[in-house]
């Protein structure tokens, strides 16, 4: 076999499956929606609000915070900014920004949720953190106000329960109770472009259009994925993932079984992760709808992987 | 002894060491210097350059790169941009931003390497990585071409040896090879002010004068301190560490031993990482000048813990 | 008379009005609210809603058009961003800014309004051009299709008659039918600060409550008036306006009749334009209260001129 | 002859002149260099340094009075930002920005340079003004100081002569002699990419290697045009300027004698204006280089008009 063609195991593992799809082509605005799925999984969901003095320093504060939280394979948590929070909607009257922080595991969350607190919010001048989603019947608490070394105190904003902190910087006003959902992680879609500018476009508007509602996060920089993985190697035995070599516009002319479309120079990959699975779909709807909106995209597709990745199924067809 | 009464031991640990100290103050511009130093520890630093096809998206894979990487102390690394390269001087024309990651364990450091590439950087669209300090006698090798899964090919970039790895939005190009020097962590200085927001825009400007030197990092959140802290606790054992409370402008009507001065209402610290001790003290001299250039700056100090942080000293009288 | 001192008709000018206020002093969270109005007058409101294929390229036209746009006294419109439409609101699935210019007469507007779009957004690149107040009874018909030298023609974005243009970068797309509005201009508020940073950063919350709402601006630079003016000069007679000396901080120890209050060691100004009466009430109240919640500020009143402004009227102590 | 197709006198003005030409092809990194040249103008240039206690202040004050300011034919100035000023390098110690009017009218100028500080910059938060080029041998004397009304006074920052000006906000500052200097503008080139946004992510590229010089601006909005124009029109003889439909590519089908090269789909110019000849000729050369680094780019020219524009010529081959 050669090295440049995958084994079967592998080949049904990049192929999006069909099995059970209608292969009825979708066109819109002259895109190809490739009658394929997203596979996603479930994951815990922390939401937490951090409001400051100024709208740049509650950005500033969450940038921190959800860095280096691109994909939990590689990171303690999948992390980014999901909703800006006018004046006159935050509890304290001042510019908030809500993070997500999402995981499967719900004792490791709270540990990420404790650290990057901490570590990136506390530390922030004119800071101040809120439970992002007060709805949520569950919380984590979490205990930050022994920061404080006993001159800290119980307080009210508004309705809210919180702690003052004295620090350097003034107080810092936290509400412990940070409320956790069980959300849907992994939510995808591919834009293929006939040039890499144009694919990059549309993944960005794509990306806006996500953010644009309150509870969904892209956790790569950006929100745009460049170099999708595959699971295992052919070549390299101990790595765990590798490039999508089907999907790699150079490759197209060098391996047998590529995906990549004629005429297409570039594919980037917009991950949603979501507070439930039908903000995902919305997100993936209005993500793809707004790609679509650029000239020069090709095609539109799904990343999905024989149920290992996880149970969630979004089916192009159905979300557009 | 009263519990909002430090013992001993406390005091002398957050009090600035005042023995050897000329006791000479200094005023500039109106703001008192305090007589005191700095004191700082070792660390490894590892210098990469992204750059990307806009300025935009280099720096959006810089930030969730240095994310999440403000202290080793809950963090893998400190982290943060430290330069900003224009196309014409950046090794493929296009343009660039430097990050520095620093730890003092080099094999940490490596991992830290590895992984936020790996996940912030190789991810982001149009990306390439290069060596920010191709000056470095020592390199840590990475191996990310691996995730070339074999495709991946050795090519040149001007003079710099670089992989090629195909991925999905084209080919990532990176420059294995990163530099790392023995650097200098912790330098730091305090600003008071006699109002919170006087406090902060002094800080802002600091950071801005120490960020515009090319090898310095401010790892905190908006390079700003608002939460400094001394080493363990009055009242909670469990905590390694605790507000700094004889600092904090709120508790000095109700603590013996306050160091908040009169009519001074926010302190804000900020803390410079650099490659060597003299880019560390450059930056102290240009960001305490700036900061004293806005109204309503009282007093300039500086942080000090008996030598349990490290080695290096930084008298603020010979740095101004 | 000394030349420090005003004469009556100067301090009758500048001293707000009180013969018809109640005399009753509100405090809010700490904050003096003096017993004032603020008077405003009547503009022609246009609304210019410019998308593109990114949000920073429809907001760097925009910022373009409403450059050098701060008042009517001096540039040839107020101008100002209002909102910012998500992709999935937009006519054309793309992200948007709404701009607002105006004018108290509708020809003049009118000319504003050609130039603008012509130097401004029909040459930044990838940009389109909608009405961005549809409800509006009255439009004034721009004629920007003639740039096209015959090769335009018309055809549909969803129901929006537009005008499709060749362009050197593709197609520039114009419904040439922009929505005008009689508005309100001139509404404001002053923030007294017990710092000068405490008082921009209170001004600079105010301003992101006001542009929080839909169709209101604050035309100046990022909304805040640092040098506000009186009405003609007591020394230079040539001068037509000239610096509001009696809420001047620095001048209240040298002159009689200072209006700066004690403590206070700057105020800015607050301006705002909007689509109605109540629009512009709503945004001064939204202001007002943001302000109120940074630490530092000791007083909030507003600027009246006797009528020689305008017929508006805004009570603070009905707008709280 | 068919309206499709102009006249001669026509053809001759936007048919790029090859006479003196060498006819020579410059092929650089794949992209076509044409054998041509960017005619550009004589034009008086001022230089504004504002600084501000924060850069976004001083940024937000220099976008304000550059803005409205693409093309002289249009606005009352040519004006962008030429530099970023870092606190160490600036008068005050504060950070600054640079900006550049051009005008070949030193009158008209003089105007421009008074009227947008008056309106844009006295008016922001915080904002000095020094004169940006101390080098000038010929400045222009504004008299803002008349807007203390008596109340300002002379003084000194560093070895600068300024005014202190009461305002409310705190004093503005502002160095009265403005320097000018007899500058080049008009210095172009056209970018032509296989993609809308090829073209466009190359444009912007360009532009920022364009901006790293000191003195030098692109007056367009991002810097970047969309809509180039021929003079007069074939069909609407009322119009001085319409759309270069010899380079359209919507139309190159459409029309005889299009000079949209095979496979291009949009064209973005570059329009530098600068304080010298050599400024500009080296923008150029920056500009393209930076902009022959993107995918997808086919071909670079550049616009020339007979003579009819200005007596400076830049040949891309000489740049190159």
């Amino acid at each position: 076999m050669d090295s440049d063609t995958p084994n079967n195991g592998e080949l049904r593992c990049h192929a999006n499956e069909t099995s059970d799809n209608s292969g009825k082509e979708i066109i819109h605005k002259g895109v190809l929606i490739e009658d394929t799925f997203a596979e996603a999984f479930d994951g815990w969901v922390a939401s937490i609000l951090i409001t400051a003095s100024k709208r740049e320093l509650a950005e500033i504060a969450a940038l921190s915070a959800v860095g280096y939280g691109t994909s939990i394979i590689g990171c303690g948590a999948e992390a980014g900014i999901a909703d800006y929070v006018i004046p006159q909607n935050s509890p304290d009257g001042r510019p908030g920004v809500t993070i997500l922080l999402v995981h499967p595991d719900k004792k490791h969350l709270k540990e990420q949720v404790v650290e990057r607190i901490a570590e990136c919010i506390l530390t922030a001048p004119t800071t101040a953190v809120f439970n992002g989603i007060p709805r949520a019947q569950e919380t984590i608490p979490i205990k930050i106000h022994y920061f404080g070394d006993g001159f800290e105190y119980q307080t009210k904003v508004g309705d809210r329960n919180v702690w003052a902190i004295p620090v350097m910087g003034g107080e810092f006003i936290i509400e412990e109770e940070i409320g956790i959902v069980k959300g849907v992680a992994g939510g995808n879609f591919f834009i293929m472009g006939n040039s890499q500018m144009s694919a990059l476009a549309a993944a960005q508007i794509a990306v806006e259009a996500v953010l644009s509602l309150d509870e969904t996060i892209c956790s790569f920089p950006g929100g745009v994925v460049s170099s999708g993985s595959k699971v295992g190697s052919l070549k390299y035995k101990f790595m765990k993932a590798t490039t999508n070599h089907f999907f790699c516009p150079t490759l197209k002319g060098r391996i047998s079984g590529s995906l990549v479309p004629e005429g297409e120079r570039a594919i980037y990959e917009i991950v949603v992760d979501g507070t439930s699975y039908d903000v995902v779909k919305q997100a993936m709807h209005d993500g793809i709808h707004a790609a679509c909106n650029i000239d020069g995209i090709i095609k539109i597709s799904a990343g999905n992987y024989n149920g290992k990745l996880g149970p969630h199924k979004f089916y192009l067809r159905d979300i557009l």
